[in-house]
């Protein structure tokens, strides 16, 4: 670049600068607009300006700004039961076509003759082989295109609409919020990985590569024209919930979270190892007390107990005693999705 | 932002476009000076320009611009022996004074009582116990603070310097180029994950999430004071190396890659995986060819054999076969280090 157009940049430079500063008092109360002013939205912006400000004794280099959430209950609905489970069920039909053999044989009889409901009181090991018949032994490009079918009809079942949409506004606010000052947004979820990557950049802006799930092994080979493919395994890599979800971290990103957000028992080890490091880390966990507006499950704080995502008092105490953020859905959000007030 | 604000900002936006385009011609010619002209770097800069000139059939999206480079012999050198097999090497005394029951015990023995030379003919099963025993059983953060003081102190035995300054320039050159261009650079190594986490920001600008490599599992627990830590298992997750870089690639990245570098036969896998995808794919091999400023081993083109880094003639025909461009670094390097000439 020449000697003048370096000018002309610089000068540039220091306009858009101005700008930037003198938006940022008027920008920070336009975000998080679906949430209350209260201590949870209190503490997102007072993270975000601490780790932000350059001059803050608690300055984080944007490199190692790194924000993790969970998914089934903290960005998304994950009851009556998780939807990758739903998914798995509905695919049931077409694997039987596939291996008529399989028709008459428990646990997919079962699942076949009977409705959704029915068929979410499996016990696990029944589930299990339904995971490994649904998740595995295709292609991965097989299987992507799976579930992007599967994703453009498929609907809820309490408000009727694709699984995409019900994800929480304020959630989504927030990964906005946090990508805007630098931070790198990843999903840390026991979901599959590979499922969760195909929709998880067109629901949450978040790239497969910033998708840390519950994996299993590939297998490298070639198809019959010779093309290299690759065909998903059913030996488990990661199992990414509890402990596995510092463990997935530590694999799959290499670097400790500055912030984690959870909703469920699962979700206690990601928080504490975040905050057992050095500087200010943030840990918050979502609370699912508004059977109004979505569920309301705990067994924390006398909610109903649920097999799905429970979120049990002890965790709650340990959130009381170590300083996480209990986001409590009815209080703390203004608007749950954003098709509903 | 008010609506004045805005269109400023258009504006100024508007002249950085234009800027951006009057400089770019002036730019390519400065880029990758450490190679000659030749097939090598036209094939570089073709590629970079068809996939991302919006108006080009061949234009990937910014998101989707992925290349991945292997390291020891592609972005460092290998010879005579792998850097990190050198570290585990050098980390047997340390080890030997925590658990003396080692001293008198082969392999360890004979590591304690011979040079360098002599422990690298060890046989595979012994150096797997060598490797085990200095990669894991310790926390992470006690072998990140291993690796960091080894890195500050060992020197390579041919030029006497931190194996941190042994990296090719034209690859540097390489690295920066296709970031320049939107490109997101990854390591694939059959090294350590987390070894080369530990340097790879400095020596290569590529963060830890970056990097992919042979990884083994970590458990989750906690400190004698009740802090988290994660503790380095000798559970194998990934072999980073040949199928297992397609593999790796999958787990870790998800996306397959426009462009893979590599140098050995390890790395053929990945090229083919690379070349499979659609649209224009760039596919590298960095031949060691040049014994005078490096080393010089094949065995392809009758290059003497070797244990470290084999580049066979099946791999060389393979690659003349499927439009995979070979380095040759006497003649396509101009610069190999940037202290030597």
């Amino acid at each position: 670049m020449e000697q003048r157009a370096a000018r002309v940049l610089v000068f540039v430079l220091a306009i858009l600068a101005s700008l930037a500063a003198n938006s940022t008092a008027a920008a920070q109360s336009a975000w998080l607009p679906s949430w209350n002013e209260g201590p949870a939205r209190q503490a997102i912006v007072k993270f975000v300006h601490a780790t932000t400000d350059p001059t803050s004794a608690q300055f984080v280099p944007p490199a190692q700004r790194i924000a993790t959430f969970d998914q089934d209950g903290t960005l998304w609905v994950e009851h009556p039961i998780y939807s990758q489970v739903v998914y798995c069920l509905d695919r049931v039909p077409s694997v039987v076509k596939q291996k008529p053999e399989l028709a008459n044989v428990e646990p997919f009889k079962t699942v076949l003759s009977s409705d959704r409901g029915a068929a979410a009181t499996l016990a696990t090991d029944d589930l299990l082989k339904i995971i490994t018949v649904t998740l595995t032994g295709m292609s991965v490009d097989q299987f992507q295109a799976e579930v992007r079918s599967w994703l453009a009809s498929a609907t809820d079942s309490r408000w009727k609409r694709p699984h995409t949409e019900l994800t929480y506004l304020p959630m989504q606010e927030l990964l906005q919020y946090l990508r805007a000052n630098g931070y790198k947004t990843y999903i840390v979820t026991g979901g599959g990985q590979d499922f969760v990557r195909v929709y998880s950049d067109q629901v949450y802006g978040i790239p497969p590569e910033q998708v840390v799930g519950t994996a299993g092994g590939t297998k490298y080979g070639y198809d019959k024209n010779g093309k290299p493919m690759l065909t998903k395994d059913p030996k488990l890599l990661l199992n990414d919930d509890q402990a596995g979800k510092p463990e997935g971290i530590h694999l799959m990103i290499g670097r400790r979270p500055y912030a984690a957000f959870g909703n469920s028992d699962g979700d206690r080890q990601m928080l504490e190892y975040t905050k057992a490091g050095d500087g200010l880390r943030l840990a918050m966990l979502v609370l699912h007390d508004d059977a109004m507006r979505e569920y309301a499950y705990g067994p924390a704080q006398g909610l109903p107990d649920t097999k799905v995502g429970a979120f049990t008092q002890g965790l709650y105490d340990e959130a009381q005693k170590n300083g996480w953020i209990v986001i409590s859905m009815k209080r703390d959000w203004r608007q749950i999705f954003s098709f509903t007030r």
